[in-house]
């Protein structure tokens, strides 16, 4: 996950900030430019991701990027400029495994303010079990309940994410759920 | 609204940045420090707010800052880093509005991909009918369906979001309502 680092320098001259309140009513210290008066904000990102499923299975992609190189995760990452959620979600899922995917309903959000993030998945139909792995990916595969390596998880969202999926299946019915990660 | 403005120098050093795609399997063009190397991503950000309802009725904000000043609106603002879409949507309603609350499901999700924004609102019941406005709201108010300004609201986010909160209400039974306001 990318981090999001501090700002020293003022993206409008290149001069360097300084950190205080701005006087237009705010209430948090901001990096604001002594020379142009450009204020500063940093925001909470986007995850956006799938839950690519066919039958009673699910594919997940094992990591070739760190951090958490090697441990399984579900197709997800940075939201960009210019698209919905679910539009991200399903770029991140064609970008991460070449899955052929139907996209279908929301099925969690993760807040996790620690990290400054949240993260949303959507429950995608594989159309079918051929897939074509990006550069982040070592390798795919599909899983049931029983065979998802719970233990060698990259992520705690993704960890609560199967499991909320996975219970709504054995339901028979899917709902959003909404968690914060502490 | 805050727009996002482009970004000319780098956050780390202060150098002009140039704009290309990185060299670590991207695919998009990002605003690259020639001399200490950072790259700078700029992504979609959250606005969080709350329908604050009390029985038939619910609470709206007349805009007392730019854009669409005079306006109708919800309480709602950018999520910051540290909270969770919850309490975000809590704190915006308590400095819009000073309204006591207690927060209850995700109302409604939309995405706004033309100015890279997604709005996140909760319903939140009203504990009282008593206000305390910020500096943002000129003034607050309560709405029955019939009453609320339609042609006065300051975003179709909003209007979205009231909309379906108020066929929510009548069916008697609420779900999440996913969107993407063109
Ligand atoms: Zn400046
Ligand atoms: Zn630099």
């Amino acid at each position: 996950m990318k981090l999001q680092l501090p700002i020293k320098h003022c993206r409008n001259c290149g001069a360097a900030v300084v950190l205080r309140v701005p006087d237009d009513g705010d209430t948090r210290q901001r990096a604001v430019c002594p020379v142009c008066n450009t204020i500063h904000y940093q925001n909470p990102l986007n995850v956006v991701g799938t839950v690519p499923y066919l039958g009673d299975r699910v594919l997940l992609c094992k990591r070739n990027i760190e951090p958490r190189w090697g441990k399984w995760t579900l197709p997800a990452g940075f939201m960009e400029l210019g698209e919905s959620t679910a539009q991200g979600a399903a770029r991140e899922t064609d970008e991460e495994a070449g899955a052929q995917i139907v996209m279908e309903g929301l099925q969690s959000m993760l807040s996790v303010p620690r990290v400054g993030q949240v993260h949303i998945y959507y429950r995608a139909r594989l159309l079918s079990e051929t897939f074509n792995p990006g550069h982040e990916t070592l390798e795919t595969r599909m899983f049931t309940e029983d065979e998802v390596p719970w233990d060698e998880l990259a992520f705690r969202t993704v960890r609560e994410t199967l499991r909320c999926y996975f219970e709504d299946r054995r339901r028979g019915s899917f709902s959003v759920h909404e968690l914060v990660i502490d």
